[in-house]
């Protein structure tokens, strides 16, 4: 059974992701080809926080798709600031509109919103919680510059604690079979035992390094993202190790003739201008790769699809979730659910602990 | 003689009208039938303050017909935030564009727009005005739920004193043969004199009523709108009242089955979310409903229309209108114009007494 | 060889600029014709300040081609907000869209972009250094209106000291034979020593006159621009001298039939709203004529065209621009680039000396 909206990637069954990056494979071969597949459909954006790069990117999809695009990029100005809530919004517009992107500063947003929709909902963004295109754009990335997904020994350098692409990518890639992860941190910004765990669980292994430039020679791909000064210890740790974590052409010299570095974008100082023109820097086409993801995405959503309003689940008569960036706290008639998970309960808008 | 530019419903024929809701009929039951009527067409929205819901609305309009869209949202960034006039601005445009759709926080702009454009203009709100294709939104609901616009019994419940959205769907329903009112309000709320003279001018009845539980059972349609907090006498009034005219599933026990509920949207509070679920809401379809009329609308104003701009009538040499909201006080290069009624003198742009 | 990119007019040969002005007749004659010439194209406007009259132009010449379009209004809610370099924005957008236009508060921007991108870059106006494609609206006007750019007495009203548009408009049209120049304006306002230049290097003559009713009987074609209040000596001054430097019926008495009155707009007051009325004022068609400019520009720049990013060349390792608006200030990675000129350094992005 086809998902009917994309709330988080790890939903998807492995075959519906391989269909989808197949299809982006086509798009990304022919683009021309698909220049009026979705000819006389509407999308709706329903980004409830800026985030102009994701909202252009989308837009960039569904245009070269032949669709059209409607929506705002702040709640200024909308039915939102005159007090109408998430769901009343997500009607209306699921009556305009084929296909709603979502982005709201508030975790498990997107589910919510799904669950009031007649229209397919994905999920741009909701807070810290999931942004599962990012992620398809990265494992697309993946898959056009290695040719697998399988067997890779991917470096991911950062802030691992906080860092939700990160979380997101290892999720995803831990389904595939042999790869290997070097965590590449400061001992504070480590990885989550949680999701070492999920790595273990899945069969797979993992290092972890305290220097970019000692990992450079083992890996297959570089995953780069930022750690911003705040996370540091202090001012003179910063200075002290932010070095260690920004890579350059000098650091480049170790690496492997085949890495491919990714970049979630925008970049800051991270990564040295330089590198710009290394041909294992793949950042920017990366940016490309996800315009086309997205394409592939809109079309496996569209896909058959009439428009209907799933029954909702009855909600749960005693818990609430304790998380304050949850949705269920500012929408309050959202029915409160659960999933039982070694005796303890996690909610399934926001996915945190009770 | 079609209407060049839609400023006021009222000046439609009942014919011109029953054009209009005849194709968004059509419209409604195939939309994909339409997705080129308006191939190589370009709309403008020149929206002077934000809206974003009437703005999406009439983009998705557009879109649908496959047409094009151009404009802002509000005048920061334009060149009104330099100091061009409204004229200026709308013969820009009309220059750009086949067709502009123009929301303005003066009363008689989009009037005043309509002077100086070469393609036909749509109101789409001036100040507490008017705003016609929202009333053209009401009554195509109306004809497609209840199959007819004659012999309704029509409850209009909330702020009917002030309610734009009320007072244009009474003058329009007016029209139609055989209709009754309920007006369902607090006395200090109720609906002004001259619209209940519009009534029984037009040979129709109303009634009215302090409990919007004792007119469920009498009505075809149910009209819902907000009462603002502020507008009632005192904070205990509100507590004691609000209740009164809060829509919920147990009032709706006495009510008719096929009652329609309508309301303009956003809903606040006025309607429990409870009701959401009960068939006889049509509120969300009301608004997909509001996409059809506009696409008629669009359709029936472009039909034949060659670019021009209309002579423009001399002025009145010694009136300026008192109103302080009416457009010709900031745009004073307007013609002075008024038309007299019973002895005094109507201005034509914001239809005040001077 | 074509030019790739647009940033200044002049980079332009004649014949290049000739086929550009054919092509805008072809359009402006039957529009419709070209309505789907960009079927499947994506223009990104890429605005770093608000100007939205310009960028609807340009949104408008691309979607009456059958192109679409995605973009930015300002830089907030974008990545450079997040501390993105111009040069990583334009390449995401060049490897999303087949076209960029940019608008930039910095001298150079637009050359700067133009740099790293994949895509053809137009520039819509880089702070207060160039803004061709209003020049080349201003010269499509003239073609159209008068049949000819040759032998013109052309007069230009206004603040010809700081008027960017006026001093544009003045090195296209020195290019075209036989022309000649009557310069209005107050002796403090005059046109710039450099400009003059230009004009007598190309064998043209002109002449100043310091009041618009002694200059209108000489002339085919009136420039107007405004003078701002603020540029006049003091208060006094302005108030004696303004109405001088206004257009109203009355100075068009003496006026030659033919004339022809553009202005680039907005106009404020230094054209009174009375002669919009004459048929001399081009000034509303003018701005239509921009739209089809900008769709001939379009077609010129997408033709042949495959998407690249052109090898950038070596900076000088000794100089840095010392305009305090100059991209490179803030861009800090861009090569630094200079020109000779009789012994001097001229920056490559601003064209200031150094």
């Amino acid at each position: 059974m086809k998902t009917r909206h994309l709330i988080d990637l790890d939903s998807l069954s492995l075959s519906e992701i391989g269909d989808i990056l197949h299809m982006a494979e086509a798009i990304a071969k022919k683009p021309s080809y698909y220049s009026d597949s979705c000819h006389g459909m509407l999308m709706a954006t329903a980004f409830y926080e800026p985030s102009t790069r994701t909202q252009m990117s989308f837009q960039a999809a569904m245009l070269r798709l032949g669709g059209k695009v409607i929506g705002f990029d702040s709640p200024d100005g909308t039915s939102v600031s005159k007090g109408e809530s998430l769901k009343d919004t997500v009607r209306v517009l699921s009556g305009y509109a084929d296909i709603i992107t979502i982005r709201h500063p508030l975790e498990g947003a997107a589910k919510a919103a799904s669950m009031y929709s007649a229209a397919p909902v994905i999920n741009a963004g909701d807070g810290g919680h999931l942004h599962p295109t990012q992620t398809l754009t990265d494992i697309f990335t993946l898959l056009r510059e290695k040719g697998t997904l399988e067997n890779l020994t991917i470096g991911l350098c950062g802030d691992l604690k906080h860092g939700r692409t990160v979380h997101s990518l290892i999720k995803a890639i831990s389904r595939y079979k042999g790869n290997r992860f070097v965590l590449i941190s400061t001992p504070e910004l480590a990885l989550p035992a949680y999701l070492k765990a999920v790595i273990t669980e899945n069969g797979l292994e993992y290092e972890e390094k305290d220097s970019l430039a000692d990992a450079l020679s083992m890996i297959d791909v570089l995953y780069m993202t930022r750690i911003q000064r705040e996370r540091f210890a202090g001012h003179e740790d910063y200075e002290k190790q932010k070095g260690i974590f920004i890579l350059d052409t000098e650091k480049l010299y170790n690496a492997k003739y085949g890495l491919k570095i990714l970049h979630p974008l925008p970049r800051v100082d991270e990564i040295e201008d330089e590198v710009d023109d290394d041909p294992r820097a793949v950042y920017f086409i990366q940016a490309e790769y996800g315009m086309y993801a997205r394409m592939a995405l809109i079309l496996h959503m569209l896909d058959g699809e009439t428009k209907h309003i799933d029954p909702r689940p009855e909600g749960d008569g005693e818990r609430v979730c304790s998380n304050p960036k949850c949705v269920t706290g500012a929408e309050t008639y959202l029915p409160k659910l659960f999933r039982r998970k070694g005796g303890k309960f996690i909610c399934e808008y926001c996915d945190k602990m009770k």
